[in-house]
């Protein structure tokens, strides 16, 4: 479209407005086969006579530059210049201290479980599961919120009946929240990166669970953060293992210790929540996969037990819907209310309105858990399939527990070390096999050979037909089996 | 839904699920009138047999906590716990310097422009352009794009065929990009917050013009930028009384100055490129409004003249097509690329893959022009009839100029301070008409009565009306008119 023609003033206006539409030929704005606008659009637009148009169109199509009838469109035939060749720039010396930290940390080319190409299967973490019925029944909740959304600027803290839906959400998880103590965010991503700005200066302390969440530990160090990697067991943080001086924040993963596994349990929720309240040390709990357990022995979360106010509990539809939504919540202790919403609203006025409008449906409307029931349902059937497969051909190659809760396992290859995992990752994807090293998710990552499973995206055939393969890359690996 | 019930080891199985509902009950986890799972869900979530499920159902019934027959569906009868009353707590001292100064400079209870509530028209800036047929072709476009996009995370940098749309929209205004320059973004708020964090530290000098756009302002200013505003006149800003110490930013809106409406003449767009050449300034250019023209003197974006590639090109769809959608572009020098995809990558992954195809589909299928050309026509007939009712009641009372361009128009009282147009405000609301002072536009605002007419959520019949209340509260300021 042109919108943006400039008259030179010189001579009649029809020429000018000829080398005008040339110059946007010229500069490719005006491309092959586009139509030009019609006349009386272009004679309001130009403030010039329709007559001074079609005088200007008749020039062109006299040169050869446009075809068809004048007055039932016309049609640019020159082609347009090539495109200019890509320039690779090298990247000049960032900028600031942030971009700084980012480029130390983080290598956007290789993202730990980026799904390999060409692969047949992928065991990749983060790869939801997905069902027609959810895409359909999502479809028609965008496409209901879009006729009956409000067109102006979103609220910053997140539209009010999707906040009250939440409130309800949350319970499931322990969490009283009211509508004012949430505040809707673009994702775990974003919910770390506004903590990150509202609870810490660069250089401060800040305690992670180790080993973590990759993103969550990348954002933290982007932001300067000092981190102190706490070690956890099979239950995940070790509370005892906390630095003696407090760190500000402490970043933990108390319901399904990821990667890891652990479920936190009530005694060291306790001494956590007491640490943070004598050290006045906030506590993000990313409770990612808090809906998805298979047992009944799962916990409701710290925040339901945060009597002083510290955690900031951090929630998700990444996992329960899927990930492309980029959307998720925080619910925040009061004091800190206006800092977090005021951040969000510094970042981006707040989500999509119509976003939020369709998730708010989806929820009151019973979908979204009836897609959950639908889920564990799939997930346990995925997960079933994977442990006994796992166990089937392990004969003492592999060491894994089964956490009852997730849509990952953690997976130790027994006397390898972290080259020779590398190398096991390496040999599956030539078989056609996507694994991906734990390396990544630790700051300092042990000599073991260690695999991290996802196991949502992949139907029950699938991971048999995986397992297959990757019984064939252990056989290589150690030797054929005995029977 | 109930997958997070615990046992407590303490007896029979089905007493032990009857505690834990009640358990459920007692937290409000279990809602009045919500429904009780089916029991063969139960049974396989909770790893016990159906008969337990239905034993422990029957004794809720048998305690009147829930009715309905069991196997036709079971409803809690109990009412839920009353919701806790609402806590005033007072906010914390801020815990980073981000949220000190964000608290200094940003009142989120007092944004300027917010709606007025209670008034029959407002003169509301950011109110945008709405048409029937563009909320039905969204909506089209969203549920197609909810059937046919990827589930899994999206591209930090946006999606391929957005970028790609995007390279092709932006030909019109003379940008010249490959979509690999491209960097999609939630607004033109993100694309300021990303620069912050890409283009300066705190503490360093960042010019503004005076007056300048609110929200991007507080930005720079959250982000710890010494903030050095230059002045503008009816040309825009005024390149020559740019700081001798050279900015390491400048924020500038060439093609429709924000708020006072210039357009920056080609003399000061080569000197303000060669300025930032010469002492390495980076320029963001916020094109918030640049397709919006209704005459033929518009000029390309400074970007489209960058030789040496120190301007970073914004671009909004919150003006062209509405501002609860919240998508907008950059268009980044190559140099600072991955810095810029890191920086969106840090703060949420990249925008929803949905909002993003359904874009690409809008530009792509020609609508996004079709409704850019409708709004153009109503567009000009709503500031044609607030120029002319303006010219009509104006009387030497207010001074104003036709920028051709956007969708708002400065207006000044004659002879009247800041605290007469504060005033003035305020009279005009208790007669229903939303009026908005110029100086929250301002970092010092200068002692004089201004307005920001924004006409694009105004349907002509609504402006006429609006425009005699004006008059009657012109009339009531400076005493009757003569005729």
């Amino acid at each position: 479209m042109l919108t943006q023609l400039q008259l030179d003033g010189n001579g009649p206006l029809h020429a000018q407005l000829t080398r005008a539409l040339k110059q946007a030929l010229a500069t490719g704005q005006l491309r092959q086969g586009s139509r030009l606008p019609p006349t009386r659009f272009m004679s309001q637009q130009m403030g010039v006579s329709r007559n001074t148009v079609l005088a200007a169109y008749e020039q062109l199509r006299i040169e050869g530059y446009i075809d068809g009838r004048v007055g039932s469109g016309s049609y640019v035939t020159l082609p347009a210049r090539p495109a200019p060749a890509p320039v690779e720039t090298p990247p000049l010396p960032p900028q600031t201290r942030f971009a700084a930290r980012a480029r130390q940390v983080h290598d956007q080319d290789n993202l730990p479980g980026k799904r390999v190409p060409g692969v047949r299967f992928s065991f990749q973490y983060g790869a939801p599961y997905t069902h027609p019925a959810v895409t359909t029944a999502w479809s028609r909740e965008l496409g209901h919120a879009a006729l009956y959304t409000s067109p102006g600027y979103p609220w910053a803290q997140g539209l009010p009946e999707l906040r009250q839906a939440i409130c309800e959400y949350v319970l499931r998880r322990g969490v009283e929240a009211r509508p004012e103590d949430v505040v809707i965010v673009a994702g775990t991503q974003q919910a770390v990166s506004l903590c990150a700005r509202v609870l810490f200066d660069p250089g401060d302390p800040v305690a992670i669970e180790e080993p973590q969440y990759y993103a969550a530990r990348v954002i933290l160090q982007a932001y300067g953060a000092q981190l102190q990697p706490v070690p956890v067991d099979d239950q995940g943080l070790i509370v005892d293992a906390l630095p003696a001086t407090a760190p500000r924040v402490i970043y933990t993963t108390p319901s399904h210790q990821f990667p890891q596994g652990g479920t936190l349990p009530p005694e060291r929720r306790a001494a956590l929540l007491d640490y943070a309240a004598r050290n006045s040390t906030w506590i993000i709990e990313d409770d990612y996969d808090g809906e998805i357990r298979y047992d009944a022995r799962s916990l409701p979360s710290l925040k339901s037990q945060d009597e002083h106010g510290r955690v900031i509990y951090v929630g998700t539809f990444s996992k329960t819907l899927f990930p492309s939504l980029r959307l998720g919540y925080l619910v925040v202790p009061r004091g800190l209310r206006r800092d977090f919403i005021s951040a969000k609203w510094m970042e981006d006025f707040g989500a999509s309105a119509i976003d939020q409008a369709a998730l708010a449906g989806f929820i009151t409307s019973g979908a979204c858990d009836r897609h959950l029931r639908r889920s564990l349902v799939a997930l346990r059937e995925r997960r079933d399939a994977l442990l006994n497969g796992l166990h089937r051909m392990n004969e003492g190659r592999l060491s894994f527990i089964d956490t009852q809760a997730g849509m990952h396992i953690p997976v130790w290859l027994n006397h390898r070390d972290r080259e020779q995992g590398h190398q096991f990752v390496d040999r599956a994807r030539r078989m056609g096999l996507g694994l991906y090293s734990i390396a990544p998710y630790y700051l300092d990552p042990p000599d073991r050979a260690g695999l991290i499973l996802g196991y949502a995206g992949l139907p029950v055939g699938d991971i048999e037909q995986a397992l297959d393969v990757l019984r064939q890359c252990l056989d290589a690996e150690y030797g054929l089996r005995r029977h």
